[in-house]
């Protein structure tokens, strides 16, 4: 009654996007029956302060919450934990320096679904809270792999991407696609080889419509994210 | 930082219906951002010994690692615990009495289920795993509620449900739908006024077809489970 690790995700940041983590996790696995699947523990709480708020607006610090969740999955026996909110990684540094687990950075799991998907260089759009736009997550890690990154102009945040994001949210995924897949098709008309949806919710709103047609590679970061956590526990 | 406990999801048998049950749980909640939904928490171990095979051909006994994550989610402070697997409830008097935390029955949420839509008693089919069949998980509890239940026969289970189930836990959900939607068809023709699809893979197979052809309330027991956990959370 050993074996394995937990691999600990933590959530909440929206539920749906980490209901839809585990759900991705479970597909993209190859497996024959419940036992080749892998060990997870999930600790979704939809309660932590939101992360965009705090960076943009003075709203509470969402860091005590983020610990107790690390706590929570180290103490139940994780070997790593999956974080599917792309906005919490700014808070990276001070989870990592928390807790002896690897934490499986989201933009690197970005940036190694981009090579799968032969876009090895070059200019990439990314869509992202206000949030992690600002806190310039994306930016150095892509740049130095050799990517440069451009991102929607502040009209296009306010009307297109963070009503994109709110809907998704509120259960309101189908709404969700108009605004999503036309910011995505700016990116493209500015010049993107590629668009990263550096936003956990947005790939629930764009899948919701016909995404093929925004005619470029998309880099869902929930798969991307389940991705790496297959590569950590060697499947 | 305190306020409401977690829901403890004790899962992965198998992993795809417990991240089923976490999407429907947010899907069902009434939000309107990540703050309205319920906390929970999810301990998906696929690695627990095979249900049915425990009960009918002498495999390895569950109850240790059932037992083992029910201790984990009251650990970490969980306020009840549901169970997104039918067969799993044939332990379902050990592991209550395990732990002070109220475990959510899955049959009782699956009568409140059918009484929710309108069928509040007479013939109802059960499709279920051999195990749950064997240990006769749903007759006492609905038939204190008026509801005689009928069963696909060993043929049917060893043609139809059987590799229906097997095929959803190797991912493989398309393909399950037609043996499935063909075991409610039979128990419609036998005077079924609603199919119970009592093993949360079912449910997985009949969604991925066309199932408003089979023409009969389904009762869906991931649904019926994240319902009843929405009610014992006040929402």
């Amino acid at each position: 009654m050993s074996g394995a690790p937990f691999l600990g995700v933590l959530g909440g940041m929206g539920p749906l996007a980490s209901a839809q983590f585990m759900l991705r996790l479970t597909l993209l696995t190859p497996a024959e029956r419940d036992q080749d699947h892998l060990p997870a523990l999930l600790w979704s709480d939809p309660r932590i302060p939101d992360r965009t708020a705090a960076r943009l607006a003075g709203g509470e610090d969402p860091l005590p919450w983020l610990l107790r969740g690390i706590a929570g999955l180290e103490a139940a026996g994780c070997g790593a934990i999956a974080i599917p909110c792309n906005t919490a990684h700014g808070w990276y540094e001070a989870m990592q320096a928390a807790t002896p687990l690897p934490i499986l950075h989201i933009v690197d799991a970005a940036a190694e679904d981009l090579a799968r998907q032969g876009v090895a260089s070059g200019r990439v759009g990314l869509l992202a809270t206000a949030g992690t736009l600002a806190m310039r997550l994306y930016q150095p890690r892509l740049e130095a792999r050799g990517y440069s990154v451009i991102t929607p102009d502040e009209a296009e945040m306010r009307e297109l991407v963070s009503p994109g994001i709110a809907l998704v949210k509120a259960n309101r995924v189908a709404e969700a696609y108009a605004p999503l897949a036309e910011a995505a098709t700016r990116l493209k008309a500015r010049g993107a080889a590629a668009v990263v949806l550096g936003c956990t919710e947005i790939p629930l709103g764009i899948q919701a419509g016909p995404s093929a047609e925004i005619g470029l590679p998309l880099v869902d970061t929930i798969d991307a994210l389940a991705l790496a956590s297959l590569r950590w526990a060697g499947k």
